[in-house]
């Protein structure tokens, strides 16, 4: 399909400038963005005779940008929403969620999926970096509904989650080419739920592939001092002191690093993901953002789960980031906005390894969002990108393109989906499990 | 106008418990809420023959909730919105907001009043406290867009803030008479800004109409700091001192009352009405709302104005209570949800002299809004109440209803205003002041 959006505002996150003009896609991905109005005379600089449109869309002045990528997230985890709030966190973990998931199958997690996928969507989420139970199931919905999505395995000691490395090895394999929606990371769940043998062996693994590798990461301060107490250094040390991080990755949540930590994520070039509704709700603490973009450690932004957050909403993440940083620092001039934007979509991009996706430009991918901005919440135009960081909401984003495909616009989803059937599954897993 | 509702979910927030059943709605009031079903048997049981529907609406399983009422704000604001952010507080407040505050007149103040009511409709938001520059054009563009407003004095030694009492005593008359949706308090800026004498004046008045007092109360960390070097006491203790909360009242933002200060409030039934937003933007700190509700403290909700939050959004607000609470006592149990829920609706009534606002029942105002379940980020259906304070966002309002008017239904505001009028107001004016 071939698109033409006109009359548009851009922010390509090439800058964060805001261009007046068009965006053409063709296929799955972008032929050309820049100034507007004689189409003729951009097909000429393009060096093509013509070109037949599918839809042209007059954009109203609203703005286009990349697709949000969540950098952490279970997706499937959307069975245990609003299912048991307001917990002492280990009560939570340990009474609530894990005997919950020991029940899921891979159907399940399939149908779970599918309900994060459609929130994704409502959020201009374009891509995901997906860690959960059965790795197959999770790719099999995000590429039926269109969805991109980067799985990072998550094996570890403790049942339920993917025991052999062998299995990790081979899913290394098959789901990296599965379809060019989806690809795969070598990963594990945590250092407190994994050997040192393990562990070990994973590291071996990452110079077998000369990959990268990411797990949870000193998101409590209780895992840090379990980590001291076992080996007498931090998870980050420990880990690295492995060669884990030879080949680069990075850690989920990264509340309680130090110094020498974030030492050895500036030299690894390590990712630090942040999470901060997660952090929030679970009372986990403040990820020290200020220090990493101060060391110029790349910082990307994930919801973490739907069961610890509750929502996958990008838009509050992007606020809490910027907003806990300000009240960690006491400074209201902590982690400037424009940060924050280039965390959601560039540093993401980055972190998984989906280049294509991180600005809008000729070539690059056709992962992107449209932002309406004929809503109070975006008025007067003072500065859109601040805007989007300190007043956006769901309810902004018009439209969500994935490979060329709209997925969602004008608060409707694509027909391609059954979004009744979606929601009823749902209810009937979590009724099926109680 | 006469509505039918059914096929409703309900939650009246007399008890937390969902009621499925259908509510009807007779000119400004409620008239049934209760189990659906039959009209004839329903209008029996109301001693009535008949009723003549305007509109019967099926809810599909949707639900209705009492508004939102928004405990503090400064509406016209709206001009400032991501004008100057990323500052230090100081510099914000003195370089950015005092200059650009003097050039305002009433007629900007009206229309930039009326952007923030678009804004509070699209997140279900039925009720504004507010405190502002010129009272008389705020109530007027209240009071043409069919916005409940209560009203504040912000009297204050400051140039701008209405600088008289005798001002604020007409005020009082004159405002509290206008109109059914409009109501006015007395009331002053903030302890720092105002004389001695002043504050005793504003006391005397207060005495004189037995009447309760808000206004800007232990914000900041400097704020309380520099009352202790002016008067040896904090701001909640000089003020109760001179008896300005005899009548009661209370204060906003108050994220800096130590245990002398809460009992004061305790003791004199007086509002804190919390502002996170705003809190986190600005940097000034964590309310002891965990302390307010062992307390029995009346705690309200309110997200500030625009320019220091940015946006008016009761669902952030409500996470953030909860969140922050979470985070200040690192107790992922602090502040239950349904507290808070609490706090957005029932106690903002009370801190605001609007009880016929409260909750859903027969003979109350009919002030409700409808929350959208089928959207993915309301599902599974575990707990709906958990799931507006900890998933919910401004795309799940499907409809906003003040006084029996349907303002806002489906993304769209209601015929009679002009809403790219107002938008392009707002931006003219902002250019014509820079």
């Amino acid at each position: 399909m071939n698109y033409r959006f006109y009359n548009a505002r851009i922010l390509t996150m090439q800058t964060t400038d805001i261009l007046e003009g068009e965006l053409w896609v063709q296929d799955d991905k972008i032929l050309y963005v820049g100034a507007g109005g004689d189409v003729a005379a951009i097909c000429q600089k393009l060096s093509i005779e013509s070109i037949l449109w599918d839809r042209e869309i007059d954009c109203q002045g609203n703005l286009l940008l990349p697709g949000f990528k969540n950098a952490h997230t279970h997706s499937a985890m959307t069975f245990l929403r609003s299912y048991a709030d307001d917990l002492p966190l280990q009560d939570w973990l340990t009474k609530q969620v894990f005997p919950m998931e020991a029940k899921l199958d891979g159907e399940m997690i399939y149908h779970l999926t599918k309900l994060a996928v459609l929130e994704y969507l409502t959020s201009g989420i374009t891509a995901v970096f997906d860690m959960y139970l059965t790795p197959e199931t999770t790719a099999q919905a995000c590429v039926e509904m269109g969805m991109r999505c980067v799985q990072v395995s998550g094996v570890s000691g403790q049942e339920g989650f993917e025991a052999s490395l062998a299995k990790m090895e081979e899913r290394y394999h098959t789901l990296n080419q599965l379809d060019p929606l989806h690809s795969y990371f070598i990963g594990f769940h945590a250092e407190y739920t994994c050997s040192k043998a393990l562990l070990e062996q994973v590291a071996v693994m990452a110079h077998k592939y000369q990959a990268p590798v990411f797990t949870h990461l000193s998101e409590t301060k209780a895992e840090v001092e379990g980590c001291m107490e076992r080996y007498g250094i931090s998870p980050v040390k420990l880990l690295d002191s492995l060669g884990m991080f030879d080949y680069g990755g990075g850690g989920y949540h990264c509340v309680w690093l130090d110094a020498e930590d974030m030492e050895i994520f500036r030299k690894r070039n390590l990712t630090a993901v942040t999470n901060p509704g997660s952090n929030t709700k679970l009372a986990s603490g403040f990820a020290p953002i200020s220090e990493y973009l101060k060391r110029g450690i790349n910082v990307a932004i994930g919801t973490d789960g739907p069961a610890s957050n509750n929502c996958l909403d990008m838009f509050r993440e992007m606020f809490l980031v910027t907003g806990l940083a300000k009240l960690k620092e006491q400074d209201a001039a902590a982690v400037d906005a424009l940060e924050v934007l280039k965390m959601a979509t560039v540093n993401g991009s980055l972190a998984m390894n989906l280049p294509d996706t991180d600005v809008l430009a000729a070539g690059k991918q056709a992962d992107l969002i449209m932002i309406d901005l004929h809503q109070p919440n975006m008025q007067p135009l003072n500065n859109i990108p601040k805007n989007l960081v300190y007043s956006g909401s769901k309810q902004n984003v018009k439209m969500t393109m994935i490979r060329g495909k709209i997925l969602y616009e004008n608060g409707a989803f694509t027909k391609a989906y059954d979004v009744e059937e979606i929601y009823r599954k749902a209810n009937e897993i979590i009724g099926s499990l109680r």
